[in-house]
């Protein structure tokens, strides 16, 4: 087994999340959306709570079904966090139709029917939000909301957990980086960070780093207490190192002592630490924390209605592929100003290239082996669909997602707290349904 | 000695910093505050910063001289914390004059001069923001800003530890319910809270917990690893409890076992545990917690810039005698509030009579040993200084301060970064200076 002491950094790792998840719904069926509400549980309600109503440490608790659907809305409370400031200013409120007209759409939307993934009976729009445990959704058709719904923990002025979203705004920031000449993405890593000359991330380039196709060795055997996720794990939690404690401290200290495996640019993995050997890196050229990239890049610009956070290591190092808490609103406006190629409220926030890269996607051929995406790629940590709409999407575990259609002029995106961590479960009643709701929308233009 | 894992929890407590100030300067004259500004020191800066200039774990080094002038404004990054919103909508900016006005103005309230408390040669009160290791000061007169600078780790758009302020903002709260009959300040706190009975609180009146005047053990004799400092800091640490902790779990599970110390009523005793007890009241009573009460009643209403947030137990609990942290604008909106008895921006927020109680004062005979407050009291969490200008403040360690001087119609704010936390070594370069300050803007007038 492995040691509790271990587990209970996990996810800081970001990554047991699938085992706590899967251990969970091994077991049984879980709770159903409606039934597993942490409303309806009575999960910290009261002052104190009932004994069996407190969600506390270890994570291995806290972000476990049913539980994590109360904890996806307060990380913060769990975990040192730095802020991803809005500044000062004013918000720029999204635009809405008038009351009535939106009512309207919205039983329109929700009436929507189609067919899951692998088939099965048709389900409505409305089935799916509770098939899928949402949080909140909100689809911003032509630049204008035609949809929100909360459920669950969230509402508009909450934050929810990103997840692995927080790769593609990592992944983002460094194409800005690009695409402004201050990060060379064909040089090696060990140019920029001489630290992880030993490492195998050492000699990788960085657009190998941006699009997962490094040879690293990153095992996820959580039978295995020698598995790297835990030395991770440990490396990764913020709370004081246990005394004796010997292993690397702080994410980078751990990306400075991985191994090689297989061969670089052979073919896409998807490993989080890429991730944040990404998140070293621009912070290295840039001279700001990924936090403050965000914020200065793309918070303080685009009109956001809240301050966003990120969770932190023991060194206050921002965890860049997994660590973002936001409001739906605000990733909606990322959302936009993917669709709209570095736009919103008519300002240019970065160049129209850095979507344009972003879009070309990464090499299919590297990517076989995702059955719900069967045609797809990575690129620069954004998946591209490569359907008939050229829709691409960031992604999270329990269903996290923005998801932008340039064809139907639609952005999608959700929170969830679906029971298991990994999308297969979830894409199934996901990814038709957005068809739906984008072929919908274009047959009422 | 005290056994590390409980004094690397003693921030969470709030107290053992008069310790570890302490420690820093009885050893040798402190780094002036030029030279102790984080800027000059180099804390953290770099991707990653040089070893002996990263800040981290545990309290009793990242909140010790030189280095808390850093950690004031980033114990989000360190501790676990709730969110107190703000709310979605546009702040309401503070009214300036004109860029030449207020330079001009500037320049008169730095010359202005003053004897310290104490005698000693005369100082300007540019040089007392120095002596005073000042991290941001605003100067609100007749509703105006007519002074604002920042230093250290501090901007505009940053936050500071609001240490004991912390307390003024739960009384402030706990006074709005008294007023609005939703608290009975006359009732037994056992009779609110049926788990402290066998604790020394549930003998106590509500008043007596507001105004600390009650009477229970709680002993701050550092060199005792069985004081109750200790047990607290265990007790209220976010982090997981050690295997095999059998103590209290949580700032609750304390208050319902602390043991008596001498009469209910008889004298005040700043004791932090009375607010702690004050924050469990009012939370059972309204049904929310003290972090979503300020939200609702202040942050919401009174156009603040930015969320603040407070720290928390490892049950989300937050810390209501010093978790705070905040902006410096929405800390002089505060004492806008309270000179104006609860009206900002042409809004009534709550009862002009709840301030008029606070000022009313506590039994300054039961007050006696407060040096740098001769005449004082402690009233609601508030302290009054009843003086010619009938001031009254919230004060905490290290220099955090809001002044209200209702005769000159002026709220001065100040966060600062003092190297030791009593106040009585920061107030005789400041209460003066406040007087110098106050005098010369009615005499503008």
């Amino acid at each position: 087994m492995v040691p509790s002491r271990l587990r209970s950094a996990s996810l800081a790792a970001g990554l047991a999340l699938t085992l706590t998840g899967s251990a969970a719904l091994s077991q049984q069926t879980p709770l159903s959306a409606k039934d597993s509400d942490p409303r309806v549980m009575g999960w910290m309600q009261g002052f104190p709570p009932p004994a069996d109503k407190i969600i506390t440490q270890p994570d291995s608790v806290y972000f476990s079904f049913p539980k994590l659907r109360w904890s996806v809305c307060h990380l913060r409370e769990f975990l040192p966090t730095t802020e991803i400031s809005r500044g000062l200013g004013a918000p720029v409120p999204l635009t809405y139709p008038e009351p009535a007209a939106f009512a309207d759409l919205r039983a329109e939307i929700d009436a929507l029917a189609f067919t899951p993934l692998g088939g099965g009976p048709e389900m409505t729009w409305e089935a799916s939000l509770y098939a899928n445990y949402t949080d909140g959704i909100l689809i911003l058709h032509k630049g204008r909301v035609v949809y929100e719904r909360y459920f669950g923990c969230l509402d508009e002025g909450g934050k929810h957990a990103a997840m692995s979203m927080t790769k593609s705004v990592t992944g983002l920031l460094a194409e800005i980086l690009v695409v402004e000449g201050v990060l060379d993405d064909s040089l090696l890593v060990s140019d920029i960070i001489p630290e992880v000359s030993a490492s195998a991330f050492g000699s990788a380039t960085v657009r190998q780093v941006m699009d997962m196709t490094t040879g690293i060795k990153y095992s996820e055997d959580y039978a295995d207490p020698d598995a790297d996720i835990w030395t991770y794990s440990a490396a990764a939690s913020p709370f004081p190192k246990p005394e004796g404690y010997v292993g690397p401290d702080g994410y980078w200290e751990y990306l400075a002592q991985v191994q090689p495996e297989g061969q670089h640019g052979e073919a896409f993995h998807y490993k989080t630490v890429n991730s944040d050997m990404l998140g070293w890196i621009i912070s290295r050229v840039s001279g700001q924390s990924v936090s403050d990239l965000a914020s200065t890049r793309l918070w303080r610009r685009m009109g956001a209605e809240q301050d966003a956070y990120q969770t932190v290591d023991g060194k206050g190092v921002p965890f860049a592929g997994g660590g973002l808490s936001l409001g739906l609103r605000d990733l909606a406006r990322l959302g936009q100003l993917m669709l709209d190629k570095g736009q919103i409220n008519g300002k240019r926030l970065f160049p129209a290239e850095v979507v344009d890269r972003i879009r070309a996607g990464g090499d299919q051929a590297k990517f076989a082996g995702y059955p719900t995406i069967p045609n797809g790629s990575y690129s620069s940590q954004w998946w591209l669909l490569h359907n008939e709409h050229e829709a691409f999407a960031a992604r999270g575990v329990h269903g996290q997602t923005i998801y932008v259609d340039p064809v139907a002029e639609m952005v999608l995106v959700r929170f969830a707290s679906f029971p298991t961590a990994a999308n297969g479960g979830i894409d199934p009643t996901s990814l038709p349904a957005y068809i739906a709701v984008a072929n919908y929308l274009m047959a009422r233009d």
